[in-house]
């Protein structure tokens, strides 16, 4: 981080006292602003036809579970992971439907809310928990709430700019999720580097346990990813390549993930991080183009190679990241999120140029493979930018973590009678 | 616990040396007298529509799994919370079956079985799961069936009295649960205190990795509480209203209760067990009112004030609780589940005279007001005798628990050749 | 096992040196194998109808995550159990939808995919993962691939052979999965046993924390056995009685588990090991007469003699299977799996009799009984024999597994700026 640049830029690195005060007050100020603005704004839409309930929960238990349980391989950060995940996840829902309620469901001067746009806006949710992840250990829980109502507003921009001006459809806006949450947090993560954290290596370590917890996350993770990249399709013949396309490649990928994780290890072991992570990156590789391969074979293959990218970014990019980057991406986002996202949407733009080869409207190709260039174009610019922007906010004074605290009591105790301790 | 009030009540605390046979014959004979009842009176219902199958198991999993592990969050009592709560849900699932039978689904002499009557049978079991959480340590496996026993008909009683009597409807009867399973609880907790649970504080501590399994429970209890709050409304459009109401109270309870959990802790810092406990009391709130509320900012509110009584109370009320009324509370229901039912009741009885008071019908306030603050009276007070009848039973010399004793075999080997040990 | 049956046998147990190699190698193959034949030869069939997509869900749920938390009870296997099933499932999913294809599915040189031929193919992945479950600690990667391709394999045969030969339903030949598993992993576990395995007590013990992480995985088991038992059942009357029959047999097992294991244990207390298998049991059991049973009393009956052979088993029959018959049965697949499934199978062929007695077509029953036995008998025989046989090739001395190896690398360190540690 480039040190006075910014004018808040602090020296001082103590716990800050105001803490206290400053989270509680944010926070409440936040909630009954929302009661303000939805008591002007907001309305309910009774809907007749909750036939997408069940997905919708499936879309829930991988944000408010899947991906908060993910981050707990680290045994010092378990509370961190699973607490500040429910946190920001919560809190970030609430905005994410009223951001999106007035750029996309906005008439006569009302927000109508239907299960449809809570369903978006618990889609928008992993940005803001995957960039977390990148700088989990490094920020405290106001920058975190910051960090969360900036990103959340920005990839709903995005999604606005991706879906008005470059014609991207609504499904497909929100497969930049991953993507955009990496890179905004690995921005913050450059930010928030500071020396100490080489020393920190204490308090990154994992035990069985903590190993265990982060598996739990995982699985929900997996299983759940076909719900995940096949929701929003309304198509039913499109929904259903979309869930056997989502299959192939995440089982592809974790088998890779094994391959790989024992090829590069140096005792031909199997790294439970690694297989934690890269498993899942089919399943985030083939989002973008989930409902339009036609192959299993290609899904198949796109797994594979998503797999791939993943173990050898964990192996070989994690290092040169930390050291000549000063990025600490505690919890290696950008080998799980940031290397396959990259991978689908490439792979997704040569698809459909390929498509649009062979088919009768051969001419529009061009057309075709700057759009799908534009929106991933649009994605890492604003997902940097946005990053470097937030980022330097979140090191003002007012709020800057210091480099070691703990910010939950966990020597909560339940004693009786004497029950000072603990709260 | 007033000593000497009734004949049955022992001084001696031993392990009781029957514990072994009187449990074993117990279930034995329960569940012999279940195939013998089955046999004469219950028949399946053949459905032809199964749409509710994916909601109800997702009340399951919130029965099953989400109550047993939000009580793990002490360390020494994990095993008791998770296999006592599958004993107990397991057990009483079949009882509350055959009484909403015997009560609801009778006529020509048989009971008839359909997935909506299992449902409601799940739905009660919260009471049970919710009073042994009140008493757990203090309650021997014995006591425990014979409290799941009484509880689930007397709420069976109650169910069927709110209906029949005051015109509570069928899904309105069942969000008295926590309410009802918090005050039986905490009148068993009177019954079974005795001086040596302040001494007891070393096993009623928690450790990081059995406060992450409590956050399994409490994000799975979350992220299905609107199915809880939805399911047996038969109005899609009313169902709707219900799953978007319990999604904005809940998320608004849950930053909330962060918010209170930094402000009332003297170090600033974030209590686990506050954010495992008050998190869910939106969902508790919000229940009795989920389909009724037509405002997103009413729902908001009302998440704002059931985080704060909730936080507050487990902050200011567990201890003269203790120390004066001598309840010893171990899992904190009253904060968690008694606290926010009872607002939600109340706010409710206060929305449904708003609503009346400027709809046309504006005569039948009076009418309204009484009956909702009948049913809630019923619940209290039903619940009050209930749990005072039941506790009194519970310390008979027969089956009384001793103060402090495992029912586990945690020595559990699993040696080859020697299987010997752990059986 | 019998020394110097078999050519391939070895006496050396070093860590094989070409393990690593030979593992990428054997997954790279295996996968890019599945893309060349994918291409050739699998197409999407776009389905109008996804409704059975949650219920699909849940069954992903039981193999990918129910099963492989099952297995974490031993405190030193939680990596194995977790990591080689996620690596197992994933890998034979995608064996089992080729070999299923082929089998069921073929036509015009094609075979089509639809999300019932993936639903299939992840209900046959539960006979691998209780293999897996019979030699867990005793079994390395590459064997346990091995295993899988061909347990999947000779799985679909048994499979085609009751349903072309005996007439068996496709939804009642999937029930045989436990009873195949079991005794497929038994036959294993005799040929990979060895004298040292007695002297692994001290790897075979759990804690807390394990038993806990045990529970999750029995748990999620519990809830969705009515999804597994009525998926497959298009009738949707049927498919409700599928359903109320295994909620009752199951909740019926579960206590009589908690009973007798208090019965059985020398100083009366729980057994939490017999707690997380023989819960399971009456679940087990009544798969195959699910949809058949029309009285709950006949299943509660039989999820009573379900927890009853499941405990009995455990505590009789685990010694003499390892002392007199050199089967060291890690995860006591046998009672588990292998006796309630017996005991099921066995229950329906009596069942049905009794059934065709009754009725008009009474000349029949002997036809009947002869069609459920072969199916039984079948299934018995094709598992010893086909694990006999696989076996026989796992001791091959280029993949043998050295009697104690650690697979996985533990010490994953996530040190910053050496990055070197733990890949």
């Amino acid at each position: 981080m480039p040190t006075g640049l910014f004018l808040c830029r602090t020296m001082g690195s103590q716990y800050p006292p105001s803490l206290r005060i400053l989270l509680s007050a944010l926070i409440l100020v936040y909630e009954i602003s929302f009661i303000l603005i939805f008591y002007f704004f907001v309305l309910y839409d009774h809907q007749r036809n909750l036939d997408i309930y069940p997905v919708f929960q499936d879309v829930n238990i991988m944000v408010f579970f899947g991906f908060a349980f993910l981050l707990t391989f680290l045994r010092r950060y378990g509370f961190s992971s699973t607490g500040f995940s429910l946190l920001l996840a919560a809190l970030a829902v609430q905005w994410a439907v009223m951001v999106d309620g007035f750029l996309f469901h906005f008439s006569n001067g009302k927000v109508r809310i239907s299960l449809q746009s809570i369903l978006t806006a618990v889609m928008s949710i992993p940005t803001v928990l995957i960039s977390a992840g990148a700088v989990l250990g490094k920020a405290n829980p106001i920058q975190l709430i910051l960090m969360a109502l900036i990103e959340v507003t920005v990839f709903a921009a995005n999604r606005w700019i991706a879906m008005d001006v470059l014609q991207v459809e609504n499904h497909l806006s929100l497969m930049y999720v991953h993507l955009f949450g990496a890179y905004f947090g690995l921005m913050l993560a450059w930010w928030l580097y500071h020396p100490s954290l080489s020393q920190k290596a204490e308090k990154e370590t994992s035990k069985p346990a903590s190993h265990l917890f982060a598996m739990l996350g995982t699985l929900f993770l997996w299983i759940f990813w076909p719900s995940f990249n096949s929701v929003l399709i309304n198509n039913e013949g499109d929904k259903s390549v979309a869930i056997y396309n989502t299959y192939f490649a995440i089982a592809s990928s974790t088998v890779t993930a094994f391959a790989l994780s024992v090829a590069t290890n140096k005792d031909g072991k199997i790294n439970m991080t690694q297989i934690q992570n890269s498993t899942l990156a089919g399943g985030v590789a083939v989002g973008f183009s989930a409902s339009s391969i036609q192959h299993p074979w290609i899904a198949i293959t796109l797994g594979l190679l998503a797999g791939t990218v993943s173990v050898l970014g964990s192996v070989f990019l994690q290092k040169p990241l930390n050291t000549y980057l000063k990025i600490h991406d505690t919890c290696r986002v950008h080998s799980t999120f940031g290397f396959p996202s990259l991978l689908g949407a490439i792979a997704h733009t040569i698809l459909t140029i390929a498509d649009h080869w062979g088919g009768s409207n051969q001419s529009h190709w061009g057309y075709v493979a700057l759009m799908g260039l534009g929106a991933l174009s649009l994605s890492i610019i604003l997902s940097l930018v946005a990053g470097f922007i937030t980022g330097s906010l979140l090191i003002c004074k007012l709020w800057k973590a210091p480099p070691v605290a703990k910010y939950f009591d966990d020597q909560a105790y339940w004693e009786f009678p004497h029950l000072a301790v603990g709260y």
